[in-house]
Parts: structure tokens; sequence; C-alpha cells
């Protein structure tokens, strides 16, 4: 895999997206679009890169990438060359080819953009990725001779009608010799109706000196762009059919596909069950012949083999369940662990705690574990039993094998194998309800 | 916008829904079928309507509906100009034009029967509705003569194999000078195999008489008619593309947009994030900047700017979030306010309450506000803090800045900043777990 | 309808399924592929059925069929013909017909198996069923003659120009006289390039006996096949949509029926309404007029007429609602008897309990049924009102009309009409939280 620079174009307004968050921060799959492209040049050999981004703009920082990012900001709109040019200060310092990206295409994949950079690794001076568009109107024909290189990139509006019948078109990924692209951008000029540079205008630059532009091909799909909440969405349908279709093939079960939703990095076993229903958010590993059953929703959390959860489980991050545990319906846990075999299947908060292999917890227990002010840890031992409807007000530890009984509230340490519980004895006054009952209907009487 | 008065036919069995209830009251996006059409012709400019209904047919009365109705039942099942003379004593009253409408159309939009209507105002003296059919089989043809005029109706049965050819259909939808209709429709006859009169027929009665017939083209989804549960099923959907692509169109981001379902009323602001499995029934308003997690299911509520609620809220009836609430997992929240920055994360029922700005709600907390006979209400002031798994028993006021214990059954009111709990003391039995599960197993072992 | 004998070839290793579990165990519908088809023999008049299975296979014992099975290991993979001599000591003992399936095409109808066997009822010798394949690339094409007798199977690899253009393809369903399968069948060698007896090879047998071969049709997704996870997701499809329609046809709204997942055994009445997002499990009878409102997961249960439930409602087998009963969100019920117009709406776990007609179950409350060894059973009366956040610890019995306060946990029991509370008094602490906060702080201050 050859390795290049990528300089991603991330400084469109996104005006049709309506909305305060730059258009590229909009998440598929939980991940914000420029990150999946980024993640795409990574995978294809891409060492470093420079995003081009809008002047002010707030979120870049928070991106979390995989290979080192310089941001530079343009700060006027005067086309996409200019928006390159804007990276210079990254490009005059490596000579490793450049691929240049659009950062609102997340479904571009490494193995597209691995081929464009060996097209410029084996001897091309400058290539253009092409798409055979199912309608070409509006979008720049590639203009090829018999020898497959490119001619020009020809705009809608200029095109004969010849040209216009032609379907490859410009996707807007580009690659150059690292050591070319500054000498080939800086001749572009801006001597049309826009006054824009454009950086389709380096092939023609590129020819006037006798270089060699190659062409390579990629799938319509991969260079979707997204400048609305519709295509937004579309995108999202496709990053989630392949995730689907991925998991499928690994050996995991799908119900009902289209009804499952993953994030752009859940890991999945084999012989794994999902239900229909469930939705996971960032961050969960689930391990084989794990059952995750309908209306259940994960994030940051690891599902050890064979554990059985939901339906309406809800894993918040830091949630670790050992192997085959079990966790049923209505229940929240978070930055807990869960050990092996331990089940916690009813109606149940558990944050900041430990529970031990197969202790068992009952319906309705509550980690108390904040105060308002701070949180706390509770640490309950192996094979314990917590009574339903407790209270464990946490920071409190609850030994190996001790038994909480039902409607407790514990606030102080249980040693192992204790009882522990807090009653108020049981009083009943008999006929009472009747009373009641009877002093109801009489006011609705007189009412 | 011309005035006009509506007429709508909703007299029809729908035996094929087998159902209980008439079939235009069964709703689509949480509407009933016969309101979305009185809706549409209400925000056509239509000043009333008269509705002809079955003969004994509950269900009508409890329509909530944006312009005055008068509804006439058709005993006889004669025909549909025999049900649109029901009307006679509305139509008797009134010059404007007349708009005859099919109650099982839900999905025609005001602007087509603006446009019918204009037709009317603007000289003709009745008109047809006509859609040009994918399937045109069973549909009477719109004959119509070199200058668009409609010369007739051929059932499909009588035409011949030319007018059979023909793709504009009759749509139902006719539109009427309002000093003519009644003078019209009285001169049309039973004379055929049915015995029925025919509202088509008032074609050929206004031609009779030279009156102009002008004819509109509505497209075919618009005019789609509910006589299945499929058909129902059918017309939801596009309705709920419709409130989809609205929702994206303003700036909402829908993850997946065929998992979230709008109600016919559903208000919704701009940067608001809706993940997969969302359900809103009737009465949502969500401000801007909002973020509704997965399976989240809202009825009747407000939730103000910059509030995350989800995943796995409920929301009833009477539900007002102020702005920057939090509302988290597998809680419900009826007839009830929340202040602002309030927040009421896990498992909790909070029903009648009002609940101060910034105050903190524990895990599991219920609102204990019926006694079986009447409801009362929980006040909990600003700035508190309510230990999990707390019963609050209404009556009850909490002050400002309060904190009440976990585990805590709070019948009595407690001051501001106050401390209040209900605590039996904590009680140890050593090694009672240990002694217990010898007895389990002996037990076991025994039988 | 004829009585015939099944044959079900069911030893596929199904390694594309990437499973440890068998291939025709994987479910549809809740219920495994191979059940699928025995099911739809029995329909189709089958007496009994042979199923050939893989050597040393797990899971056929527990399969719970409607007729009498017997299982053959096929030890060694000597193709299809040798797969049905497994069945020789079951094909021995009946003249019956013989119809032979595939274990992994789960949507074969019981009328498409009765028109095959009524074939040989009605004097073929033998009879192949064919389907029109929209793309017959890779199957064995039927050969006619002019009569529409099959003369013979051609595979793929081998047809002529001519016969690959026919689109009539073998489906691998195969009929055959009860008396004449085991002397064709042993008739079959095994002289071809992978030196397997291949089943369709009697055709040829019987044809130089001089027998009649007969050909039906059966529709190309009848005999969809199973090999991978995403046709088994595929075949879920189509059957969740035949089960959509068919609930819709007998007069079920289903809001979105792309959102509703049924189960094989799944029975719903009239007049019932499903909201979006309902999963049914196995064994739900649903009675006239109920409404089961958005993310409600149920399983072996029954829910009488007229009866509400969810949105957020859980029911485990064994759980029974009498008529008007209402269960609302996040209740999981479990192995419990609901009785007429009783009511359990928020947070709550009621398990292995009876509770009495008009009986209001408040927020909150949890039987505790299980000790952390064995259950027990919760019994409450008719007309009891059981308070909020309360427990009940099993084994218990509440009177009729008994009335149990907010939070209190009983575990004794309660006579009727009583009143039964356990309350530890309600403390005050004046300006505690105003100390508390500012401790806080000072805290805070000083990290």
């Amino acid at each position: 895999m050859a390795g290049f620079n990528a300089v991603v174009l991330a400084a469109g307004q996104g005006t049709r997206m309506k909305s305060a968050l730059p258009k590229v921060l909009h998440p598929v799959g939980g991940l914000p679009l420029v990150a999946h492209v980024i993640k795409a040049a990574a995978d294809a050999g891409a060492e470093a890169c420079s995003v081009i981004v809008p002047p002010d703009a707030k979120g870049f920082d928070a991106l979390r990438l995989p290979i080192a990012a310089r941001f530079f900001e343009q700060h006027e709109r005067l086309g996409t060359a200019h928006a390159v040019l804007q990276a210079r200060p990254a490009l005059e310092t490596s000579s490793l080819p450049v691929v240049v990206l659009c950062g609102d295409t997340p479904l571009v994949t490494p193995d597209s953009l691995a081929r464009l950079a060996a097209v410029i690794a084996n001897g091309a001076d400058m290539a253009v990725m092409g798409f055979n568009a199912r309608n070409p109107k509006g979008y720049g024909r590639l203009i090829t001779d018999a020898s497959g290189a490119l001619v020009a990139i020809r705009e809608d509006k200029d095109a004969s009608e010849a040209e216009r019948a032609i379907t490859l078109c410009n996707s807007g990924i580009l690659a150059f010799r690292g050591d070319l692209i500054l000498s080939l951008l800086d001749r572009i000029g801006n001597d049309n109706a826009q006054r824009e540079f454009y950086l389709t205008d380096a092939v023609e630059v590129a020819r006037a000196r006798g270089l060699h532009v190659a062409c390579e091909i990629i799938d319509e799909d991969e260079v979707r762009g997204v400048n609305t909440r519709a295509q937004l969405a579309e995108a999202e349908a496709i990053f989630q059919r392949r995730a689907r279709e991925a998991a499928m093939a690994g050996g995991t079960t799908l119900i009902a596909p289209d009804t499952v939703t993953f994030a752009h990095d859940t890991i999945i076993g084999q012989d794994v069950v999902i239900e229909p229903n469930v939705i996971f958010a960032a961050g969960v590993v689930i391990e084989d012949g794990v059952t995750i059953r309908g209306f259940s929703h994960l994030e940051g959390a690891r599902v050890g083999r064979g554990s059985t959860i939901g339906p309406f489980a809800r894993f918040r991050p830091g949630t670790v369940l050992e192997a085959g545990a079990h966790v049923g319906n209505f229940v929240e846990l978070k930055a807990s662990h869960v050990g092996e075999g331990a089940k916690v299947n009813h109606l149940s908060y558990i944050g900041d705690a430990n529970i031990g292999a197969k202790t068992n917890i009952g319906a309705g227990t509550i980690t108390c574990n904040y105060d308002g002010y701070s949180k706390f840890k509770t640490n309950i031992g192996a094979g314990a039993f917590i009574g339903s409807n407790s209270s464990l007000v946490a920071p409190v530890t609850i030994g190996d094998g001790a038994y909480i009984g039902s409607g407790s509230v514990i606030s102080e340490d249980v040693p192992p194998h204790a009882l522990a519980l807090t009653r108020a004895p049981q009083v009943h006054k008999d006929e009472w309800a009747k009373k009641k009952r009877a002093r109801a209907e009489a006011e609705k009487r007189s009412k």
C-alpha cells in the first residue's frame, strides 16, 4: 500500500442542512462525515491529512482521528484550488503523493483510495477519480483519449451534445505527485464567470506541461455527497446496509436487519442473535454466542460470550458483562462490571458498581451512586443475593454470599454471608379500606 | 383563496375493514381519515362542511374539526347524488361554491382543493377533479373536448376501446357553483342497472343546460381511497413519508427516517436529532436543539429547547419540559412540569407533579399520585435532590433545595433546604445466608 | 386431501451460516426452518415424516412437531438419493405416496404440497415440483414433452443453448408412489464426476421403466433455500410480510406493518390496533378489541378482549390478561394472571402472581417471588389497591379489597379490606441540605 498525504475539503457551509453544526461534523453511524473520509484515507495508506475548514468553526478540535491532522481555515471562498492551497505549509514539507478528498462523502472506501494512490505511485503525474453517473446531468464529464488518459474535465454547461452523452463524471477526488501539486495549483487562474480557482483546471495545466493525467473509476454510491438532512439519512442507510451485510456474513443472525442500527465501530462475534429493534451506539463489543433481545440500546459496552441481554436493556459507557451474564428488561447499567453468570433481570439501575460472579440482583434494585455532588462506588461480592426493591447507598460494600432482604435501604457495609435488612414492622388496620371506600363514595355522591 | 362549502361523503359501510368503527373514523397519523379531508378543505378555504354519515353511526360527534360541520345521515344507500342531497338544508342557505369530497381519501392536499375551488370562482359552472391512473381499469374515464372542457364521464364497462385507452379518470372530487348544485342534482335520475342516483351524471345534466364543465388534475396518490386495513397502512406510510421529508427539510436529523412515526400535528424545531424508533402521538411540540434518543414514545408534550430525552422515555399528555431538561430511560411523565435544567434520568414515574429548576430526581423515584379514588399533586421546589427509590405520597410539597434520603416514603411536607428521610435501622445476621444456602441444598438433596 | 409420507432432507452442513447450530434449526418466525417444512407437509396431509439429519447433530430431539417424525442420520454425504434411502426403514413399511422435501425451504405452503401429493394420488408414478426461475442459471432445467410429462432434468452445465433458455427449474421437491420409491432409488447409480447418487436421476430410471413422471409448478418464493444468514433474513422478511397481510386482512390495524414482528403461531383478533414496533414471540393470543401500544414485547401470553397494553410492556410466558385489563409502561409480567379490568400501569415486576378483578397495582410495585433458591406465589384479591413502590414478599396473600400503603414491604398475609403498611417515621433535619451544599462547594474549591 503506497503512502500518501490526504487533503480533505471541509470548508463548505452546508446551509441546506439548516444547522448550527458544520456540515461535515454531522454523523453517520455515530461518526462525523469528515472522520469517515479520513478513516478511509488512513486505511488506504494515508500517513497524515490536512483538513480545510471554515473560519471560526467549532467542533473540529474534538475529532478523534486515526492519523495526524492539521486544520487550515479557508477565509475566503475562492474555489477548490484555493481551498487546497490553504494546506501549503503541509504540502511543502512532504513529497508523498497527495490525494484530495471531499469531507462530505462518508461512503468512500479505503480500496478505492488505495487504487487512486497506486496510480500515482505507479508513475502517473496526476489522476482524477471518475464515476459512471446514473444521471450525469450537472456533473463535469471526464474526456479521455484512446489510451485512457484524461484529456479534460468539461463542465456540464460547456459540454457539446456528444460530450453530454458521456456518463463518466468527476467525483471531486483527485491525486497528484507530491512534488508537483503546488506548482500545478499555483498556475490555476480564476478567469471564469465565478472568479474562482477550480481544482479541475489542474488537468489543463498538467496537460499543457506534458504531464500524464490518469483516470480511475469509483462506484457512484461511494461519492454521494451530503448536502441535506435527507441525503444524510440516505448515507446513513447505505452505511447501515453495509454494516448489516457484514454482520450477517460474519455469522450473526439479524431477524430484521433493517431495524438494527450499528455504529461505525460496533464489533459483533459469531452465532450472535439480534432481535428486531436494537441500537448500537459507539463503542460496543459483542462476543460470540450472545443473544440480544429487542428494544435494547447499547453504548460503550462489552458483552461477554454467551450472555443474554434485553429486551429493553440499556447499557451506558463503561458497562462490562463477563461470560454468561443475564441482563433483562428495563435495566440500565453504567460504568459497571457484571461478573460471570451474574443476573440483573428486572427494572434496575446499576451505576458505578462491581457485581461478583453468580450474584443475583433482584427486581427494582437501585444503586444510589450520586449524592447530588459526587459519584460513589457500590461493590457487591460473588454469589450474593440482593432482594428486590433494595436501595444500595454508595459508597457501600456487600460481601461475597451476602443476602439483602427485599425493600432494604443498605447504607452500611455488609459482611460476607450475612443477612442484612432494614424493615419497619408490618401494621394492619382492619376494615380501614372498606371505610375509606365508603367515605370516597359518600364524597362522590355529595358532589 | 376562494371560499367554498365542502360536502364530504362519509356514509360508506367499509365492510372490508372488518371493523365496528365506521371506516372514515380510522386514523392516519392519529387523525381520523375524514378529519384529514376536512382539514385539507379548511386549509384550502372551506368555510363550513356538511358530512354525510351512515345512520346511527357513533364517533362522529367526537371529531374535533377546524371548521363548522353539520352531519347528515344517509338512511338509504341510493347513490352519490342522493348522498350529497342529504345536505340540502346546508346547501340551500349559501351561494358559495361547493366542493364534494370523499371522506376516505386522507392524502388530498389543500393545494389541489384550492385549485379546484378556484376553477369555479373563475367562471366554470361545474368542475371534476381527474387523475392520470397508472392502471385506469375500473375507473370512470374523463372525456374532454379540444378546449379541455369535460364532455362526459364514461364508466369503465360502458367505454369503447378507444375510450378505455384514456388514463384520465374521475377522482370522485367535484365542484359546483353554489347556486346551481341543487338544481343540477335534482335532475339526476336513477334509470340504470343499480337504480342509483350517480353524482357523475351531473356532467350530462349540466352539458344539456349548456353549462361549462371544467376539468382539473390531481396526483393519483392524493386520491387513494382507504377500503381495507392494508390500504389504511399504505395511506399511513405516505402520510409518514411526507412528514419525515418535511421534518428533514426543516433541519431535523432523522437517523433512520422509516422508524420515526409522526402524528398529524407534530411540531419539530431546528437542529433536533431524533434517533431510530421514536413514536410521536398527538400533541407534541419539540423545540430547537432537542435530542430524542431511541425507543421514546411521546404524546401531548412540549419539550423545551436543548433538552435531551430518552432512550426509553414516555411522555403522556400534559408533560412540559423547560429548556435544558434531561429525562432518561424508563421514565414516565404525565401531567407534569419539569423545570429548566432539571433531571429525571432513571426508572421513575412522575405524575401530576411540578419539579423546580435544576432539581435532580433520583433513580426509581415514584410520585404516589393516586389513592384509588382521586389524583393528588406533588410539588417539588428548585434545586432539590430526591434520593433514589423514594416514594413521594401526594399531596405533598418539597421545598426548594430540600434533600430526600434514598428509599424514603415522604408523606409530609418538607421545608426548604431540609433533609427528610424515613429509614428503619440496618440489621445484620451473621452467617445467615450461609445457613440458608445449606438448608436449601439439603432440601434439594432430600427431594 | 390425499395422505402421504414426507421425507425431509436436512443433513446439509450449512457452513455458510457460520454457526454451531445445524442450518435447518435456525428459526424463522421463531420456528426452526425444518419445522416450517414439516408443518406445511402436515397441513397438506402428511401422516408421518422421516427427517434425514447430520450425524451427531444436536437440537433435533427438541423439535415439537405436529406429526410423528423419525430421524435418520446420514453418515456419508453421497448425494440426495443416498440421503432419502437412509429413511428405508420407514419407507418399507408404508405404501402411501412419498413427498421428498428440503429442510431449508421454510416458505413452502401446504397448498403446493397438497397439489403435488394429489398428482400421485391421481395416477402419476412420480412427480417433480418445478418453478419458473427469474434467473435460471445454475438450476437443473425441467424438460417436458408435448403432453406435459417430464422427460428429464438437465443440469445447467450439461444443458444445450436451447435448454438453457428454459426457465422451468427443479425445486428439489419430488413425489413418488410409495410402492415404487425404493425400487427407483435403488437403481440410481453414481457414475458422475462427484460420485454422488442424485435423486433427480430417478426421472431417468422411471422413464426407462415406462413410468409416468408428472410435473407440478410452485412459486419461486416458496422454494427459496436458506444457506446464509442473509438468506435467513430474506426468508424471515417474506414470512413476516405474509403474517402482516393476513393480520390486516383479518381486521387488525397495523399502523406500520414493517415494524411489527410476528411469530409462527401468533393469533390476533378483530379490531385489534397495533402501534409501531411490537414484537410477538411464540405463543401469543390477542383477543378482539385489544390495543397494543408501541415498543411492546410479548411471549407466551393471552390478552383478553378489550385490554390495553403498553407502550413498553413485556409479557413473559404464562401471562394471562382477562378482559379489559390495563398494563402500562415498563411493566414485566411473568406466569401471572391479571383479572378483569385490573390495572398494572407503571414500572412493575409481577411474577408468579394472581391479581384479582379491578385491582390496581401502583407504580413501582415488585413481587419478590424468588429467594435465591425457589419461586413463590403472590395472591392478590379482587378490588385491592397496592400502593406505589410496594414490595410483596412471596409467598403472600392479600385479601379482596385490601389496601397497601405506598412503599411498604409486605411479608405477612393481609386480611380482606384491611390497610397494611410498613413505614418508618419521617425525620427532618433543618438546613441540613444547605450545609451539605456548602461543604461540597468548599471541598470543590479546595481541590
